[in-house]
């Protein structure tokens, strides 16, 4: 999906004089819209349902993140679901985001079923300052929403030097439990990152399941099989036609060992917070009126308070370089390192836009229109 | 494997006279040894090489708890290996297990190439303590060594009312990153324990890979094929053939997935402590008297931060239960919740003894005179 470099330019050089920093370029049958466009879109688009404009910018920003992070189902991708969501009254537009609990470098933080990035840019926040107070901090969140790929927060704080961990609990269940039938865990994903210095933030961000939800749904939407091992159906044998996902259970990695930690994900972000989880779920694809109560938990941690952090950061770096120069396997071209491929994506998509579909452009264009926006095509 | 109660029972009766704490029953092919007997036997052996005694008595406690949590590989069968480290020096055996860095929420302990389970003890003591000033702590420690099965010590954390996460880089690489031939990545374990009341604490303790080295050594040992999945060889092809194993690599648990978690837990639990990772691990089974300078992290995290604990562990329980009472896949007689089989096999083994084979008794016994102890058998 990488694109030809001097074709996008050329296109560039013809199209710049009127485009500047509002891009959209058309290149095969996708679109590139820039960041600066697609920020202002979103927020225009928020604030038109009644998000106070400072808030929209806010979430915009941050939905962003995750579309340069190539999380393209997390990004503006989302932005018609979250409208409705608003527009059903789904979520509280005047909220009182605040710390309900503080002990020590404990903070449980109240969403107050506000749009889950403002909940999380407050997590964040108060992660970043309280482990720099306490060497390490833990955030927990009750009462947020979705908020866009867990890598954007676990970066944020990578790129102030500290470590991030992020998890949280999904807000809608897809798989049962090992053994199980009823869907009572959902893909609930964690994310760690950690500061390598003039080298890509390392960055984990993985479901608890072999693959997505949205994967799943892509496929149906492409009429293509998914393949063994993904999901099962009510009998245990493998499900490998998408359309009958509802049937099915996504399966989770390594087995038991996945269904485990998708479990424990469950009682840290979500049980211990005082969150929604298991039967608790409310699918927000299903239900867009009723308060979702998502839970969610930062812990960040201060390299400095275990020794000078410069040197942490070589000793990172050395272990990058030493995955990276050994040997490979036959036919494999590198060894990836996570989260240098979103880093790269980044850097790209800054450039020549973030890529989207004839079809994800009609969509957002509609949702637009519905809400008195102008929309992306001129 | 489990012992019909009844026979055991009997056999109880008849012997208790005579061996009263000090069982020793040897029923089919196996014998069964008493908790008592087993931690005095290691104590024993390893204060006759040098261990002073209240630092032995604690050791052979902790290496009982691996066994009575089901965690074969990581208990009493460790001993000669341990022993066989000592006489080669590569133990301190009259260390200073010192905090080196304290600063807030967070401590950096230094083994001081002690036996690991002392500095395991250390970090968990320090854990509890520190968590119930500042709510979360993060102990991280180096210059530590093998301290046996990880489930031992969140356990020991959860008993407390508090939640415990483990990470562990491990003594040996076993694994290639994804895509790669070396082997620069260890089976890096992580295990996570959630107070439930007076339900069994839910515990999860997993290797990053789809199988422990161990168990490929044990399939060797029987000359039985492992199943594909577990391995593959340097061309990137299934292995299936224990006895090749050294030619071949693990497999992480979701393929990236486990590479990228494995990989995290060596920055955290590795590099941010100053402990060995990647091409500094020192295998522990080939070189017995180099200072391994094992790396682990504790987290401790107290549940009374975030509200009224009893309340919590009430919404534990209710997840637990609802997973536990949910519908089954065919031919499946029970959702298994983590940790509920390793509580269940701890009251069996205290009650009925440590199960372990004839040949282990004969190796451990070999130890045994090798150090001057009384062997097992009388």
């Amino acid at each position: 999906m990488k694109l030809p470099l001097p074709i996008i330019q050329r296109i560039g050089i013809h199209t710049a004089w009127n485009l500047k920093a509002h891009l959209i370029i058309k290149f095969m049958s996708k679109y590139y819209l820039s960041v600066g466009v697609a920020e202002d879109f979103i927020a225009n688009t928020l604030s038109a349902v009644g998000v106070p404009k400072s808030d929209a910018v806010i979430v915009a920003n941050l939905m962003i993140q995750s579309d340069l992070a190539g999380a393209d189902g997390h990004g503006i991708f989302r932005l018609p679901a979250y409208i409705k969501r608003i527009r059903a009254g789904g979520i509280n537009l005047h909220p009182n985001i605040r710390y309900e609990r503080e002990q020590g470098a404990i903070t449980l933080i109240h969403g107050d079923n506000a749009l889950g990035h403002l909940v999380m840019a407050k997590a964040v926040e108060t992660a970043i300052i309280k482990s720099k107070q306490f060497g390490v901090c833990w955030v927990g969140s009750h009462f947020g929403n979705h908020s866009g790929a867990a890598s954007v927060y676990v970066r944020k704080i990578a790129e102030s030097g500290l470590i991030g961990i992020y998890m949280a609990v999904g807000n809608a269940n897809h798989m049962a439990p090992w053994g199980g039938i009823d869907l009572l865990l959902s893909t609930n994903p964690i994310a760690i990152a950690v500061p390598a210095g003039d080298q890509p933030i390392v960055l984990l961000d993985i479901a608890t399941t072999v693959a997505a939800y949205g994967k799943v749904k892509l496929a149906a939407q492409k009429g293509e099989m998914i393949p063994e091992g993904w999901m099962i159906d009510k009998k245990g044998s493998p499900l490998i036609d998408p359309a009958r996902a509802s049937e099915g259970s996504l399966l989770p990695i390594g087995g038991h060992k996945g269904y485990g930690l998708a479990l424990m994900i469950s009682l840290l972000a979500g049980s211990l917070n005082n969150a929604a989880v298991g039967k608790e779920t409310i699918d927000f694809n299903m239900h867009h009126d009723l308060i979702t109560n998502t839970g969610q938990a930062i812990i960040a941690v201060d390299p400095s308070a275990f020794g000078d952090p410069k040197e942490f950061i070589m000793r990172v770096k050395k272990v990058v370089k030493d995955i990276k120069n050994s040997s490979r396997l036959p036919g494999v071209q590198d060894i990836h390192i996570p989260g240098e491929g979103a880093d790269q994506l980044a850097k790209e998509r800054r450039q020549n836009g973030i890529p989207m579909s004839q079809e994800l452009l009609d969509t957002l264009n509609n949702c637009a229109r519905e809400c008195g926006v102008v929309p992306l095509y001129l």
